[in-house]
């Protein structure tokens, strides 16, 4: 068949998927050469759209003051999670470091403009959220190539929206997605981190795999 | 660095992710090895997700009369779907073959349980959307798990989640996804096949790059 993968080439895929992180502590300052950014952004513009809408955007942010303010907005986010947590959780849940929003060299907004190409999308007429599926697909071939050219990336989810919205002056009819940090790094944790200190376990496959029904 | 992606490597996932497609046509009816497919299921159990919750669930579906009754659901949303498109748009929306449920030897069904690690979930706090999110994240690893398996996925997204639900059997308080059709195809497309047909153009990524705001 033409366009075969080979096993060597399905190996380097399987290899970058287990050594992918979500980075938080290791960003080191170096900045990102534009053609390594370049590949990385054109992997993400080749993530799979519902209807080829590709209803993504990329906000390139290497200014530190607007990093400075996501920054600010993800501490008003992460105090009122903190309250959420009880107990012990709640002691290591303070003890995490969540963001690497001001010591990674570039940030990376992802939104998805739900009007592009107009009201009536090929595959969304069922389901309205496809589009938004369609930008994290995205934000997943983004964090894949990145590993890739050994780029950490880490989702700061600790954010409001409306926060991002502002700051980014994002238009009201666009969804803002995924807040990422990009950078070169020191290391990659051979687990994720939650892992590794014990927040959560890794689930066993078996338990999460069905056949033919629930 | 320990772990350093090498450029080969760097190439190989580039390749995947280019040579991805969204398959519908050309299903080939031989069985996925077993192997094969639990490595595709690994993979996508190793996307990242928020709070390490791994909210995904994986129903694979073989039984022929299971993935008619889904057939019937996406001919359903079809019908309604085309009445949506007016004129030119009409005539080409139904002339596209937009999905191979049942010539695909597998369906996966996959799920996200919200409720999964319980109600309060480390970076879902400000955004509840990002447990849903992370399903997607599983699925576009076990997309490009599949392509460099040489494997065809297809999402057929045409289908309302009710008819999901009802038919695998589905928990109410489980939300259905993706349907993905999986499968060893006759080849794969050059281009997406909606960019090849003409239904809309790939978009020039510097109309989609923006500089530090939007």
């Amino acid at each position: 068949m033409n366009g075969t993968i080979s096993e060597e080439e399905r190996n380097a895929l399987y290899r970058v998927v287990y050594s992918r992180r979500d980075v938080r502590g290791e960003f080191l300052p170096d900045s990102i050469d534009d053609k390594v950014l370049m590949r990385i952004l054109t992997a993400a513009h080749h993530a799979p759209s519902v209807g080829f809408m590709q209803p993504w955007d990329f906000i390139v942010v290497r200014n530190p003051a607007v990093k400075q303010q996501i920054k600010d907005g993800f501490e008003r986010a992460h105090n009122e999670a903190a309250a959420l947590f009880e107990g012990e959780r709640n002691k290591q849940y303070k003890t995490l470091k969540l963001e690497g929003i001001v010591e990674a060299p570039i940030g990376i907004c992802v939104t998805c403009d739900r009007k592009r190409t107009g009201p009536v999308v090929l595959g969304r007429t069922a389901n309205p959220e496809m589009d938004l599926y369609s930008s994290v697909c995205a934000v997943q071939n983004l964090w894949l190539a990145a590993r890739a050219e050994n780029i950490g990336v880490g989702w700061v989810s600790i954010l409001h929206h409306e926060d991002t919205r502002n700051i980014l002056g994002i238009p009201d009819e666009i969804v803002p997605i995924a807040w990422l940090c990009l950078g070169k790094v020191s290391s990659f944790h051979d687990q994720p981190e939650l892992e590794q200190k014990g927040w959560l376990p890794r689930m066993d496959i078996a338990d999460i795999i069905h056949e033919n029904s629930w």
